[in-house]
């Protein structure tokens, strides 16, 4: 919780320390006076868009944070694919996607940063994170996934042309494909049951450190938890990375492969590896559960079905109201 | 905002802590008691060089960041260059880059570390940074930029004979060209629409970031703000950086092109790749608009034309006073 | 201790602000509302199984953190052996050591994260860690470290048969050899003395160090401790990790080659290197025994046997009482 | 200054957060509690080694320092050459320094971990550290180069044997040199300008960034300043690496090579590249100076000669007394 008493602090110290503001880095503070008058007259009659805005804002912030990450991710491993190694290598695609979650969660910080269904599935199993979000944040990551993605292709197109051996030329297999650009396609020695494995354990990783570094009641990441983030997903790509190229997202994995599908790469995308499209579409949610389960068994002491008579399951019979401290919190 | 909070508070602080002050690595607050007495007098009449220097407190800033912000970038693409690549590879350039831009920031953080005319037009534009200030920011950064390509010269000059093969040879083109070095030259596959969509699109994420990071009102990076720069100048090396270099900054590249056109790279600086030379001029400023305006439309609440009746234009009619905060805050 | 502060004065903050929290990354504030219910009953009478776990928090948290540590270091070492070096390379395995002790560090945070007996050794005798701990934590140590081992060899047993050439085949030395994913085995030119000094020294710096880091008479690294442990470990494995490959820990050494052993990989596992298996068993005691005692004789003035009459034997007459701070601070 | 002021402030909560304390990683604060008994009586008469140790500590600090910087830098040089780049790269070099440098401040920080003659010299001449300090700051410095190269020696001395194809043979040029772990050689087609200029530009970069590092009236990196260095020394080896081997410290380089004399590389270590020795020797002292007299003059307004009337030369007429602040803060 650092983080948000941090920001929190500052707003209220900013009044008493305005003029003597040092950081350049950010004005906000010293636009505050220059348009209090227009401000004094908003308070009354709010603009239309930012009532709008307020209302769309965990859509928006989920969409756009999804976006950087594919912007980054998608990117990396174009330049390293279509450049044959000469612009980067293996690691430059760890840090790639590191950097993408790292930006993704400042960029949605508002929304909590989740940038992944099942990361906002074990919030609302786990974290009382209202179930009635779920579906907005799901297909704000979703597009979002699908935007970048898209930007990344318009990007490298004329790469994509070049390596490819013609602008009709799409493949996903052979010497010279482009596919896995976009999304994760198995290693040929892996089996079904290790395709499975290698998601889910990955997923689980994910989710059970994510709670470590927000667990105020241990040593917790605090205000360090996106510069965590980077290092989290570097190891996952660095450690288990290889097999199924680490997807753990169902937005990052199946929103880029639609596009895929939609830009012309053809059937394969679906079929290659044995129909392997659809586990890193389940694995995730699977892998983030367990993930989120083990940490609240044996570590976390915050409130959690787990620490919960009939593991908080009154819950579900009495929902929670729509004025949730979130949608405050994003006022 | 909380990077100057923290300074703040600091100072409020050491006078009482002075004589326990365990960080060796700053001796200020310990001297402050030795030169009581000059300063005593000081307070009287203040030296001729203080008072013009907190005149041209925003060009030195500026200045010597962005040169900082050369020596490191410039270097690096030298050492990687001229060693060929026994002494770095191509991510050595993206940690050079990236270090060059977070030290700038450090450096030139009392005018904001912008180091970039691009970013100090987001920030009149979006963050009421007073306009009358961009020409001294954007001859600061040109001059600066110019002033480290020739320092990263004259270091690696008997290097760059020996690699082209006698000291009066300078070429842009063939097996040993140099001119990389200090400016950006496309890749050969590239289209004309292709350089400008990568150079703007580079650029928008940067501003769009740079923005996240200094949103109070988001997660926000604080004092992590130079660090998170690194690793934002790194991402965009590594996953935007092939087509164009990354230029992004009309200081960064046009202002090394000078210089090596002045070294005597001859006229092929301005005309390799169809005159490209003018798009990593143009394209940042759009690029950086382009970020900033998306950022302030889905996200930012504080202060912004996006926010404000009419975007703002008052401001337009009714110009802010010569003392705005900004050069209170830099005395 | 900042780390410990914070989260105090977090907690502290948080019962003002949880309506207005920022940081979306943790729900726990927000939660604390709603489960309001439950846990006024739940006060009164405590669920069994939060009783056990506060019982068995030690246990749980060092078993979790090591297993989340060789996750990744055995998990990276997986990668780079089985893909040939297509999937990382020498320095992705210091990555990955490195993130593997940062998270496991932040998981392992109730317990002090320790994950290494000499560390706890170091602790109890010069930090005053009660001693009654040290099979406690050993035993959870090496149980983590096992189970971490054993789920990198689920998840990359395809691999590992595709390397070896065969589901039955395990090889300790030869081309394919991939025992060295599991456990430490010297280079072939090092004589005796040199595996005893270099597992000496490397804990001997492990130790030095981590006691500079957490000392808040030095500067200290407070929160950035995990992040500088992450440096600490790459460090070590870039500047000493060859002639042993650094196992410098009990758990992570012995736990992994026991379940190599289980596995099927033979005797050699023992033999090699002229049964070098008990050096990195005995070494990293000494080296983080003598690290401790390095440090605290000529730099830490805080309460350590070193600073206190007849080096605080005492102690061993006068044990202290199992309500120790520790036990406390775990509720 | 932050860095100070937190542990201050966090020396103050303790008193009443013992009970708490969450991070498990440090237990001095828990400990306190129990030696409470034995520092009563210390009050009255310290032990002799305290007093002693007191009186010793900027010694103790700069050779440990040091020490640590020599063990990661020259370890990660022998690593790299002796394994024919099989265990590290080029980029493991520039790792290893910034890691050593990293943790050489954190060992040596209370003394304000200079870790280098010219750095301390620069904080003599403008930030008022005592003059009658530099002679301790720069034997302990010295020494403990030396015996940190001294240990790295010892460690690979059975590697260096099979790498040299013997134990009696020891050689500076030839393709199984092993010199250049200890100390730095210039590039061969390096001119004496060159090498006189590449230093002397690294230095003033140390130095200057330095400075706007612990400015707390720029940004300033606060607690960050050790991971800054890393970031510094990294920068500097990627960006200016090539040419001379980045000396910049006459301890890192002059120690280490008065070792590898002894050791028996013979007259070369002298004579190589023109008796090229002296050029890190004097070079870094005036860069750090050039370097300093830049930051003060153009963008420090805290108190040094460059604000001062007569540029402070008061000082020389009338020396600080011995008690100055930093004996005090070491107490």
């Amino acid at each position: 919780m650092s983080a948000s008493d941090d920001t929190i602090e500052v707003r209220a110290k900013n009044t008493s320390v305005d003029h003597e503001s040092k950081d350049g880095m950010n004005d906000s503070a010293a636009v505050n006076a220059e348009y209090a008058g227009d401000y004094a007259s908003e308070d009354e009659q709010p603009l239309a868009w930012s009532r709008f805005r307020e209302y769309a804002q965990d859509f928006f912030s989920e969409f756009l944070g999804t976006m950087i990450l594919l912007l980054f991710g998608d990117g990396v491993v174009a330049q390293v694919v279509l450049s044959d190694d000469a612009k980067g290598d293996y690691q430059s695609i760890s840090w790639g996607w590191g950097i993408g979650v790292m930006f993704g969660v400042y960029v949605g910080g508002k929304s909590g940063g989740h940038l992944n269904p099942a990361v906002t599935l074990a919030n609302c199993v786990f974290r009382g994170h209202p179930w009635k979000k779920f579906p907005v944040y799901f297909m704000a990551q979703l597009l979002g996934a699908m935007t970048g993605a898209a930007i990344v292709y318009g990007n490298y197109r004329s790469a994509i042309d070049a390596y490819e051996g013609g602008s009709n030329i799409r493949t996903v297999t052979g010497d010279h494909a482009t596919a896995g650009i976009f999304c994760t396609y198995p290693a040929s020695f892996m089996t079904r049951t290790g395709m499975v494995f290698s998601e889910f354990i990955s997923s689980t990783i994910l989710q059970f450190v994510i709670f470590a570094l927000t667990d105020a009641n241990n040593i917790g990441a605090g205000p360090l938890t996106p510069l965590c983030l980077f290092f989290l997903i570097f190891g996952i790509g660095a450690c288990f990375g290889w097999e199924t190229g680490y997807a753990i997202n169902l937005a990052r994995d199946f929103g880029p492969r639609l596009v895929s599908y939609m830009i012309g790469y053809g059937h394969e995308v679906w079929s290659f590896g044995g129909y392997y499209f659809w586990i890193p579409m389940v694995m995730p949610f699977l892998g983030c559960l367990f993930g989120g389960f083990l940490y609240d068994t044996f570590i976390y002491t915050g409130p959690s079905p787990m620490n919960t008579p009939w593991l908080g399951l009154k819950r579900l019979v009495h929902p929670r109201k729509t004025r949730s401290p979130w949608t405050v919190s994003n006022v």
